[in-house]
């Protein structure tokens, strides 16, 4: 999955990588993506109120235009930048417009790094040219390293699926650990598909996706100011276009996409500096996708729950306690069943009288650990994906700037 | 403030405490509190759903009479113990009842400790009487030790105060490292005065009270399933009763309990286990209340901002993130300040043109740091108070029961 011999390039996608220097470390910071005429292309942002200046510019640009460029730089977020940074954000799309032929508008900028800190302008202009070099279809694993910041291992999916009978590629790249670090990192996703397909079709299957993997995903709740994911399709690929969401291509198509996204996320999860654990929590049966989720974030965010995860621990209390304090209203504690694994925990309001401790260790131990909260007030179900407390966690973010 | 020299006694409310062997160490664990005939009690309970048995149990009870009696024990929280955990609270309740000769539903039962072990009886039946010899006005200092789990120090105020012209005493003592460690802390408080004052202007002012003290303190956002307070008047001073809120008697009396119950909660923030900073989260010119708690706990929760606290890095970026995802429907960035101590750290959506990192970082050094976020949406101002994540905050959780 993340062995880059496995990368199927995407025909009308060309990326081109250089180290502009804006990393101190030297490591490659300047990826450049030419979408080719005729590509269609689809985003999703952050929520965050101090988004960050290319996040704005991005949007901006994507109401005004079809997106013929992505320019991503490392090492430096652009973000809590004021004015400086919209301007900075703005001119870097001229340069990359001049350098292609098109229009400004038609270049999106994306930025993960150091937070607070201005573009360093001179390097990006040396850099853009440089990049712009070495575009080729061939340039997937360049550009996966490219956008790293403190990830440990580079993370990209590629699959090939049979979509009505015809071949298409799909290949995603993303980075970040989680929020872990939003002063040097952000999640990012780029995700390209040569398939045909409309951008109403599109839209929908971005939205849908990204609302089971990188929305599902946390490590410690903190939102960056600078998360984004795009999703682009060449309609190079030999097949009838998709229009409609009914349709069963569509519906393979989709199921594709969130596959190829919900493992990215994983990834994203599973590199979390610090993390010991990857930690599935499901919540079943509520009245509502809102209570489920509101369950499975107390779980998951809890610090409780998390040094327990860490130190392998089946403090079930804590997990109790996160549940009862989720704020659902006429909450039944009787009929609120506990899962660590296929281990029973808590039932009628208790301790389960079948569970011990040496069954609730034996999941604990475990690196993969799934924590089940069956409500019982409805049909719905969520499931969020989450990571341990560790001692690194606390290391990392404490002293990643001393 | 916590030296047990100043703690004056209160007329009419005698406490007995004893080592019942329900905590391993053989520390005092068990303490009765007597009050008098005619003493009014009021009482603020944990929301969390899965609220412990003897919460279930004193808040019935409270409906049914005026209590005559608090029974509070420490090493067991008798928490997740479904039917056998309520007809033990029950059962305590019956056995301080047959010693005091009152109905036993004039008795709370507290309990504090460890989630989801059934109390220890035969051990709580035998230490009722012993903690009942040693009943007097002077047993605060004993009752404080004995309702401690993994605090570091002893937490009590005490006050002389004069209220319409006369003499007023108020002693509270309180345990608990906020939510800290709800397997062995729980936040519990117990203040008692010998004002006269009608049960109505009490509850009054232990609700006003408790909400801007116990309820804005926050470790990790977790809330314990024992957590309670409650708010005894023994009305024997020498004084008229106080039966309006809008009297001076009132406003000068719920000044001094705002006051006690304040002291009290900060004293649980800066004992939170591995806490190395005391931090005032200060929110001003919200639309209302809601709105200012929101951005109050977003940046308070933030393990991203509270591993920057405990590691003194001025990392502004952190605080501005954690601002823009708290949830604010149209938050202009461009309108708000924030500032570390007097030092403005962020104005006009960036960094303050006149901060330096010397600046934020004089500010981070210090032990208690004010963190302001001016909105400029409103009127309404919020405080809460929180600590650091530490090194020491993931050992005690993570390693608490290997």
């Amino acid at each position: 999955m993340s062995d880059m011999m496995t990368m199927h390039p995407i025909s009308g996608v060309y990326l081109g990588t250089c180290a502009a220097k804006i990393k101190k470390n030297g490591n490659p910071d300047l990826v450049i993506m030419e979408l080719a005429q005729g590509s269609v292309t689809v985003a999703s942002f952050t929520q965050n109120a101090f988004c960050a200046a290319p996040v704005t510019v991005a949007k901006q640009h994507l109401t005004e235009s079809t997106p013929r460029a992505l320019v991503i730089n490392s090492g430096n977020a652009n973000a809590g930048t004021g004015e400086q940074g919209m301007f900075d954000a703005q001119q870097t799309c001229v340069w990359v417009a001049a350098e292609l032929g098109c229009q400004p508008c038609e270049v999106l900028p994306f930025s993960t790094g150091v937070i607070g800190e201005n573009l360093p302008m001179e390097k990006l202009q040396q850099g853009i040219p440089e990049a712009l070099a070495n575009l080729s279809v061939m340039g997937w694993s360049e550009a996966c390293a490219g956008i790293m910041t403190t990830d440990l291992v580079p993370k990209s999916v590629s699959r090939e699926v049979m979509i009505d009978g015809h071949a298409v590629m799909i290949t995603g790249i993303s980075k970040g650990s989680g929020m872990i670090h939003p002063n040097m990192a952000t999640m990012l996703g780029f995700v390209a598909t040569d398939a045909k397909i409309t951008q109403a079709c599109l839209q929908q299957c971005l939205t849908d996706a990204v609302n089971v993997s990188f929305n599902r995903i946390t490590v410690d709740g903190d939102t960056s100011t600078n998360d984004a994911c795009t999703l682009t399709a060449t309609q190079q690929a030999d097949m009838s276009q998709i229009n409609s969401l009914d349709s069963k291509a569509y519906q393979d198509f989709s199921a594709a996409i969130h596959g190829v996204m919900t493992e990215l996320a994983h990834m994203i999860i599973r590199d979390g500096e610090g993390a010991t654990k990857f930690v599935t929590v499901s919540v079943e049966g509520g009245e509502n996708s809102e209570a489920c989720l509101k369950v499975a974030y107390a779980v998951a965010l809890s610090p409780l729950v998390k040094t327990a995860l860490f130190a392998s621990d089946p403090n079930w209390g804590r997990i109790l306690a996160a549940v009862g304090r989720a704020g659902l209203k006429d909450l039944d504690i009787n009929a609120i069943k506990l899962y660590l694994g296929d281990v029973c925990i808590v039932e009628n309001g208790g301790r389960s009288a079948s569970y011990t401790e040496e069954a609730g260790q034996a999941v604990m131990d475990q690196t993969d650990i799934t924590i089940t909260v069956q409500l019982n007030r409805g049909s719905v179900n969520e499931v969020i994906w989450t990571t341990d407390f560790s001692y690194d966690y606390v290391k990392i973010n404490a002293e990643y700037r001393s």
